[in-house]
């Protein structure tokens, strides 16, 4: 008998001793059987207390660089692997393009978020959110927002279409945020989803807790779930508020149900034109891909109502020439089956719902296509979840069922409108969707379009003809945008990069002293303990501490200094040339310095000029003019430690500076923050100690 | 007969005709009635529609900018009468000092939204949300997110406490979002809510269907709900998930709940220290302020074991010495009565429970307390809702009631701990809160206690010695700073500067081209349409447009740039100076140019140096220098416009450039933005048409 699939519980793999009721996974082409999928006797509470014990606990000695760069391991260990999960992902229907989104995309979301986890937050445990509210006129008092991880466990429930990418675009931002996993695959494709957690788990890369896998059902887990836990969940609607209802107040819920997704064909994307073809050639990859099984696939194609029978009859002729339907084993099959017989039977259904709201079939029919086989033969397969694409059209556009009806399948209908005011009402006649597309070459009717479907989409997504070939695709949800979308859609957001590891953690306004607020974001504040004495720019990066400051002497800037510098650089701007003209703008009293001359002058100020632990300046941020600096003032630069990233794989790190610049009178002339390099270790006289 | 308290809809006032059955709203310190509160025969579909049609419309014609300014109207028209309407607060049981947090501080948020809109936001329509995401190699298709404002009504369910503050925190945001608002106050101050709407309408700057008043229940709205709606609701838990279920799915919710807050006095604020005696007199006011009815009061004290009878002791004798209950009407009266017998029955009540299990009142008492009266006269007054200030005392710090049981009046629970560790604990079994309050001296203890508390507050206030008079206080929401926690505190977040204003905004990514994405977020991307000819520093606001580019020509930068501007500005670092030092360092090739002398050549070569529209060069931003620029390199700089800000009470406005410097190779040495100030209107010969 087939055994049972394992599930990885508490850093180890468990199986049931049997179950006769264990749910039979088969081949989605050849029915044959594959594995059992059963949890009985499974101890869910345990795996929770071991997340959030033993995985809260290892993924919290880890900075957000750390667990980026364990991401990016990940991602190559299952690259390694990939021809072989996508071998296996062919039993599940899908082909070698099918794959590319599953396999290879779930690997990519691992590489994006290794990517973003160290270029786009600290190498630290909170993150600091939006800049410090001066709440106190002294400056003592200060508030600032902080996110903090969530202390629980991350439930992830996945639809079976996409075994990797689905359950790793969760997992990623999750384990980036340093909140344990629990992943519950869908039982059609859970071999799949085993698969890629055994790498991981071979690897012996895996923290402590941090991920576990539960193969099966999993009864009574929402019950022991509670504040501190989240949940990510995507599936039907229905499925949503059920586990919603049974999981305490304080859980937090991202859900992804649901979504009638439109594409509209803008007015001026008549046939013809490259933006057509771009959208036909679109709609033909979203019927196809993945048999249509894809909570992104256009279901609904919106097209000006002259257009109708020229899109029918182009997606007709590329449907002829292009797709074969078959086992995705045989190389030339451009479309696999559906999951499973029940998810055929399910199509089926819902198609003959479309049809009995008055949906008449334009390209396609229910009935079993002729398919080819793994060994290239071509004939009937009973035993395969095979369907045909099928189009619908409506002579009304308003049929309700048309915007309600899912076909879970290479399914989709195309509807008529007269005015771009009418193609918007089609679109949100959705009630909220994943993602709707545009085809136009027309900015301003993008730009319209969006002002009223805008709210209705989590994304959209527009082509044309100079990108139609460099677009991602209306199906391809990117790590870096946000997937999900309102209403229908279920309301939730995943990915849009470090979005959604902030979906992790809790948003905390803190309020306190500058010292406090230092100690707490690992930011200095304005206001806390600075300590001056030894240049701090002779302070290698593991010296240098936050609150570091040099205050340099003062310079006086001169008429002279101001006509030297407009007259070397060429700036003759007459603020700073003529008296009258510039005593004219209100901004100035009279002739003034430049603002390049200042931060110039500043440098001079604060550079060190020997070999120091001080690489590189690599860039300056927010730099803002507050006073005019008239010839004969004084202006001397104060320069503090404000943020230290030391980087996980290089010698030297990121230090930023508060820069603030005094006149004479003590008025701020300048504030900025300078960026620079610098390395962690430093011997005088010995230079840094680097290894490239 | 008194009559019925009206409401406003569709742009007028309303009232029932008769309702034997309205509820009858009475002095809180005398039982006098004041009105009564009926909505019988209200059409809350009418006004839904009016909402979603006629506000939508009128708040849609308007800018971030246009809306915030009305705010600051609203405010000043408020503050013309905020004597009458801290006057009619006293007969709600408010003292002068209580009106400050509800009458002045509800005018307070629309001043910071008023300045927050103008200051954070474009002057648009939409909001871009994060860098744009390239999404392919050539640049022609790239992702960016914007927030559009959500196409429904906010409905917006108050708390009686603070029938000011409470509406217009919720108001402000969705005002400034260009959502139109439903306002539903709670009965015992409705008639509060009444005034201040009153103001707004009499002052005739209400827009058509930005805001709407219903003064009594709202039976069946929820039912009426749906997709683009959203409700900000304060109340009861048990309420809020109730009309959660009434309402469609994509109807957005924010709840803010019960809250059993906490307020920790670390180890080192031993009796005798400062940080002691804020603590205390921190507890005083939570207890007493509002009769302590207030989401965000102090319920658990928790503090040291040795230190508690230091505590109560402390406590009690400054109430003693401070408290003087009564009717807000006579001066002396520090503390007023609940809003009514009901509240005071309720408050009992759960003392009572808080008695059962195992409480100890250490200070204070259930009795009927002596008040004084409006005339200044001492005694019983058994028609007005007076409660002592209660504090219990429990042997064990985990009974549950006290971390579960909130009793809405002066009344709060002291519970003793011995380490840090438990003291966190103990904050984190109330189950989510919206803030705790901590009083130490020392950074690292406030670092180490956030860091275990963080994931369970929505805001934690730090007050040691030097901001114990600046500190805003425990139980004062500020508009910078969200307001909401998590779990029981109900999970929403309401405040935050903001950010309360994209929760009444839908979140999309929108992926297209460059020029697709700047027809849409207003703000110029790299590789859409620019437009080259007159210098755009010559063109005036009103000229400019998006895309208006000035390129420059090249300037060779020759080493003895480099050594000039080296001694002219002191900035002698070794890359610059020293061949071999140079040549050390992995990031340079050799000596390099000063970053600052490129940014001032490129100055020199995009400036316009006679008057004109660009008044002045306020700042940069995200500057970066990508490549190093070698003696006899040539450099030239692209300036475009990037983002136009008219003002709408100055007669310039703002104008971000692109800048991007490049080489003789066409690499990219560096790129920033450059921000200026420009007039609106300027003829040639006859100067800017300023105002000032």
């Amino acid at each position: 008998m087939t055994g049972i699939l394992p599930s990885y519980l508490c850093d180890r793999w468990w199986t049931p001793e049997e179950d006769p009721d264990a749910a039979d996974v088969r081949d989605a082409s050849t029915g044959d059987l594959i594995t059992r999928v059963s949890s009985r006797g499974i101890h869910l509470a345990e795996a929770l207390a071991h997340a959030r014990t033993v995985g809260q606990h290892s993924l919290g000695a880890l900075t957000f660089h750390q667990r980026a760069l364990l991401l990016k391991q990940f991602a190559l260990a299952l690259t390694a692997h990939k021809e072989e999960l996508a071998e296996m992902s062919k039993r599940a229907g899908s082909t070698a393009r099918d794959s590319l989104s599953d396999v290879d995309g779930g690997i990519g979301v691992l590489f994006t978020y290794a990517s973003k986890g160290r270029r786009e937050l600290p190498n630290a445990r909170v993150i600091v959110d939006g800049a410090a509210e001066p709440l106190s006129k002294d400056g003592s008092f200060l508030g600032r927002h902080l996110y903090s991880r969530l202390p629980g466990v991350a439930v992830q429930i996945n639809a079976y279409n996409f075994p990797m990418w689905g359950a790793l675009e969760k997992f990623a931002p999750a384990f980036l945020a340093g909140v344990p996993s629990i992943v519950k695959p869908a039982t059609p494709t859970a071999y799949v989803a085993e698969a890629w957690v055994r790498v991981l788990v071979d690897a012996g890369l895996l923290p402590d807790g941090a991920l576990q896998l539960v193969s099966g059902a999993v009864p009574d887990l929402f019950a022991h779930l509670r504040l501190g836990d989240l949940v990510g969940f995507t599936g039907s609607a229905t499925t949503a508020a059920t586990l919603r209802a049974q999981a305490a107040a304080g859980v937090r819920f991202t859900t992804e149900t649901d979504s009638i997704n439109a594409s509209v064909l803008a007015p001026d994307a008549a046939p013809g034109t490259p933006e057509f073809d771009a959208y036909v050639k679109q709609l033909l990859v979203e019927l196809t891909s993945k048999a249509g099984q894809k909570c992104t696939a256009i279901r609904r194609a919106i097209v000006p109502s002259s257009s109708v029978d020229a899109v029918v009859s182009a997606l007709r002729d590329t449907i002829a020439a292009r797709v074969v339907i078959g086992d995705p084993h045989a190389d030339a099959v451009t479309m696999g089956p559906l999951v499973s017989l029940d998810q055929r039977d399910e199509v089926r259904r819902q198609i003959a719902v479309l049809r009995d709201a008055g949906g008449r079939v334009l390209i396609g029919s229910t009935d079993e296509p002729e398919v080819m086989r793994a060994d290239g033969s071509v004939g009937p397969a009973p035993e395969g979840a095979f369907v045909q694409p099928v189009m619908l059209g409506f002579d009304d556009p308003r049929t309700p069922a048309v915007h309600e009806v899912e076909a879970f399948g290479p399914v989709a209908s195309i509807l008529g409108y007269e005015t771009l005011d009418e193609a918007a009402e089609l679109v949100n006649l959705g009630g909220g969707s994943l993602v709707t597309s545009v085809a136009t070459g027309d900015p301003a009717v993008a730009a319209e379009l969006l002002a009223r479907i805008g709210a209705y989409n989590g994304r959209v997504l527009f082509v044309g003809r100079d990108n139609a070939r460099t677009s991602t695709g209306h199906g391809a949800p990117v790590p870096h945008l946000v997937h999900g979308g309102p209403g229908r859609a279920g309301g939730g957001e995943e990915l849009g990069g470090i979005r959604a590891v902030l979906h992790h953690m809790q948003r905390t306004a803190v309020q306190g002293s500058p010292d406090v607020l230092t100690a707490i974001t690992g930011v200095w504040h304005a206001g806390a303990v600075s300590a001056t004495g030894i240049h701090p720019f002779r302070k290698s990066l593991t010296e240098l501490r936050l609150g570091d400051r040099f205050a340099s002497p003062t310079r006086a800037v001169t008429l002279d200094d101001i006509e030297t510098f407009a007259h070397f650089t060429g700036d003759t701007f007459y603020a700073h040339m003529d008296e009258a003209a510039a005593s004219a703008n209100r901004f100035f009293p009279g002739r003034v310095a430049h603002g390049y001359l200042l931060v110039s002058f500043a440098a001079g100020l604060f550079v060190d000029p020997d070999p120091g632990p001080v690489l590189a300046n690599y860039g300056l941020e927010n730099l803002r003019f507050v006073t005019p600096v008239s010839p004969d003032d004084e202006v001397r630069v104060t320069l503090t430690a404000q943020q230290i990233t030391p980087r996980e794989t290089d010698d030297y790190g990121e230090v930023r500076w508060d820069a603030v610049i005094h006149n004479q009178r003590d008025e701020i002339v300048a504030t900025y923050e300078v960026l620079t390099l610098v390395a962690k270790e430093w011997v005088e006289g010995d230079g840094a100690r680097v290894t490239t």
